[in-house]
């Protein structure tokens, strides 16, 4: 979920004097719509990691545009006319009119969190508090409102980095206190617990947008963009015939440095240490399926990636080594009549695997996300609350046991024609490229950036994607039997 | 919550012999309808408690459609096969297909509602477990699918008078198990946490409906005219602009017997008697706020009814008895600007009181679902959607120890009348009578039922509605202050 807000964005000075004045002129434009309109009001939420600066981004904001119409809201902790009401009371009573701005840097997420780092509230309390959050969300969108969550990440070396400089300059040193150092030390629980945070309460209606918080440049720029951008979508729709508000646009990264982009394609395996390797790891996942504990799990295995990346191939090297009676490779292509006759994932929830069992997955769920949404077989509505509705499933599955595996198969554009070209001359490879082939690669990049959103929407602790280099099949393959031999291992506790 | 379906509500023979044919040829026609346009699949729950005829109403629906075309499913114990895959992974397999209907007697609230009734499972986890199920059902609604939710009421002594005629026949003995009378035990506590599962998982897309188990016409009737409206509806929207399926309707009680009708509006008192209970009670609440407990309390009071029904007089009886100091009325008229600019409830929120604080308020949030709803100053779905956030908003307060008691002044037609009549004689009277008193009185049975159904989806445990016979003031004073009194004990723990 963090991985794309750790590739060290970056926007250089140039683009920044190029973009900053049309953005500030939109966004101040966009205000004195909304304000003259009365449209809907608005509610920023910045949270995330200290020292991200969230701060900084707040004041950026207020800088940008015009503070008179701003209501900036830091709350910290609870005053004696707060606490002697629910907790909610103190954001009902600030919440901005229809026409304005309300900037919230210590949200409703923050006492959740901490309390749950801390231990003071267990799993199923946190749980709780995070569905009331979600209702009082939903709330605020069904009344009209636009909600933008920002969450501003920094890696847990970037953090201590930042720490570090505020102390040296005398100037920033009263900044850093004991506590940022606590919960520095606590960085991996929070990191955790944040996860499952934002996994919960990114709806459709109000998506949380991560930004990596590293260079301030990058963060002010994303921000402003994704603000203006839904501020205006909302502003110049006209009404809608049923009163439902758009779902805010998804802003992709705008120094195009996208997670897909910065994986090294270049990796190789010699074919003598493909074969020593295969072995070992065929044999060691054997092994594994052998084990008597093997009994309490089942395992899921889904495999995407570009059309011609080798997934077939891998899944050949996994079932190899196993017993076949104890997997079913599950092809994932256009529903049927039946399945186009129900919920989206009740196909794949047909082929939810029992206990000791492997459910091998050649293309999947994810297709709703990828092919779906670029072919626009579905609404945005359709695909976006399809993030949450994955993850919920694959939750399901987790906390019944099952050893989640996601890996994307990554090519580049030059060795998928190759691959094309060659499927073209062999005969017995021919059924294997399609019209849909070609057409699909007409649309790379618009594949590409929809693989990264999933990534970024479903890379959950409990079922992470693993991206592999696929250029090199050798490579892959290896990569993908190392991985699920891990990935049981440590289902296993070994 | 249950009160609606403890009135004995009937239907005779005559009138079923009127209705049945009508009725069965209607659900015979949708479901040919619904087959062929294939429209959605239909999913009906019939849950509530033991012996309130689940099995029979089942049976019922199959007898009157066609059978080839309905899939029942009671399932008890997990299979092996579902025993290793998630929970939902039952309910998943055997969802119908778009233009089939699938009952389920024994659904996916079985088991959250009995785990936590034996102590199983805490509070905490009996959310998230109903917020897995709210999730669930919100996506079958967003795949298409109307989803139906009956719930067979029984009062206690009904269900054991149920139970002893079974056992009595020799032919039914073998029905009531010991688990029955073991359940009976517990009718307490299932009533009480059943009441809080249909609270949170009762939705605008998917509401519950509570029907009374007595009266087996009445039972098939009430769930046969419900389950034709909601198809009907849906088969004869044409395609919306923007796919949301319309919020299914709500059913009047078909005997006519509303809540309301059954109070004996005839109580009165005696001018000497309720000279000294007016006395005795003012003094008790006088000294209950003195209580040096009362400090960790905060009260809400609830004033709605008809027109003229008293509201005023009966605050002014419970002020006379308070320190100016600790109390505010709050007159709820037409929202102002500033409040139309924000969320419905944010005007309410205002005024959540602080601790040994009373908020009395002259009208209230209810207003949504009243005059809102029926004069139509909001959708549907809005007004859907307040029983649920108002049930959220004061489960909030009562969580923050508010004691929130609820009145509804009800009088009849006739002394409405006369009450308009005399406030238009007596000068210093006329100020209270207006242009929207007359309307609102042409629209009587309308307002009738919109409080009805306010009265059974947020009457709760937590924060009851006290229903107060007013065509006597005298009498209706005395109930209010006795009940006001009485709460406040019960909060002091006394």
């Amino acid at each position: 979920m963090f991985e794309s807000a750790e590739l060290g964005h970056k926007v250089s000075k140039a683009v920044w004097k190029k973009e900053i004045s049309a953005l500030r002129e939109g966004l101040l434009d966009a205000q004195l719509d909304l304000l003259t309109t009365k449209k809907c009001p608005v509610i920023i939420l910045v949270a995330g990691v200290d020292c991200a600066g969230k701060g900084e981004t707040v004041n950026i904001l207020n800088e940008w545009m015009d503070p008179r119409h701003i209501e900036t809201h830091a709350l910290r902790d609870l005053t004696d006319e707060e606490r002697e009401r629910p907790r909610m009371y103190r954001y009902w009573r600030v919440l901005p009119p229809k026409g304005k701005i309300g900037i919230f840097i210590g949200t409703w997420y923050s006492r959740p969190l901490i309390d749950n780092v801390y231990g003071d509230i267990k799993n199923a309390e946190l749980d709780q508090q995070l569905e009331r959050i979600l209702r009082f969300e939903k709330m605020l969108c069904d009344e009209g409102a636009l909600v933008l969550k920002f969450w501003l990440h920094l890696s847990k070396d970037e953090q201590k980095k930042r720490l570090k400089t505020l102390e040296k300059d005398p100037s920033t040193r009263w900044r850093v206190t004991d506590t940022d150092w606590e919960h520095y030390k606590l960085y991996d629980t929070f990191r955790q617990v944040s996860e499952r945070m934002l996994r919960t309460t990114s709806t459709p209606e109000s998506p949380w947008t991560i930004v990596e918080g590293t260079d301030p440049r990058y963060r002010y720029l994303t921000i402003g963009k994704t603000l203006l951008a839904a501020l205006r979508q909302r502003l110049d729709i006209s009404e809608q015939p049923c009163h439902i508000e758009p779902i805010p646009p998804i802003m992709p990264a705008i120094d195009n440095l996208l997670i897909l982009r910065t994986l090294d394609l270049s990796q190789k395996l010699k074919k003598s240490e493909y074969e020593e390797e295969l072995e070992k790891y065929q044999g060691k996942l054997n092994v594994l399926t052998r084990n008597p504990d093997f009994k309490k799990l089942s395992v899921v295995v889904v495999f995407e990636g570009n059309d011609a990346a080798g997934k077939g191939g891998s899944i050949r090297r996994i079932t190899q080594a196993l017993d076949a009676r104890q997997y079913r490779v599950i092809p994932i292509a256009a529903p049927t009549e039946e399945e186009q006759a129900q919920p989206y994932l009740w196909r794949f929830w047909r082929n939810v695997p029992r206990k000791s069992r492997f459910a091998i997955f050649d293309r999947s769920w994810y297709g709703r996300v990828l092919v779906e949404r670029v072919e626009g077989y579905c609404d945005h509505a359709d695909w976006m609350r399809a993030y949450g509705e994955i993850n919920e499933f694959e939750e399901q599955m987790v906390r019944k046991r099952t050893v989640m595996v996601k890996f994307w198969l990554s090519i580049d554009r030059e060795e998928q024609l190759r691959r094309f070209k060659e499927r073209e001359k062999i005969g017995f490879k021919r059924f294997k490229i399609t019209e849909d082939d070609w057409r699909n690669r007409e649309k790379w990049e618009e594949y590409e950036l929809a693989a990264c959103d999933m990534i970024d929407r479903t890379s959950t602790e409990i079922a992470p994607w693993t991206l592999v280099e696929a250029n090199d099949k050798n490579y892959a393959r290896i990569k993908v039997l190392k991985t699920l031999c891990e990935r049981l291992e440590a289902a296993l506790g070994k």
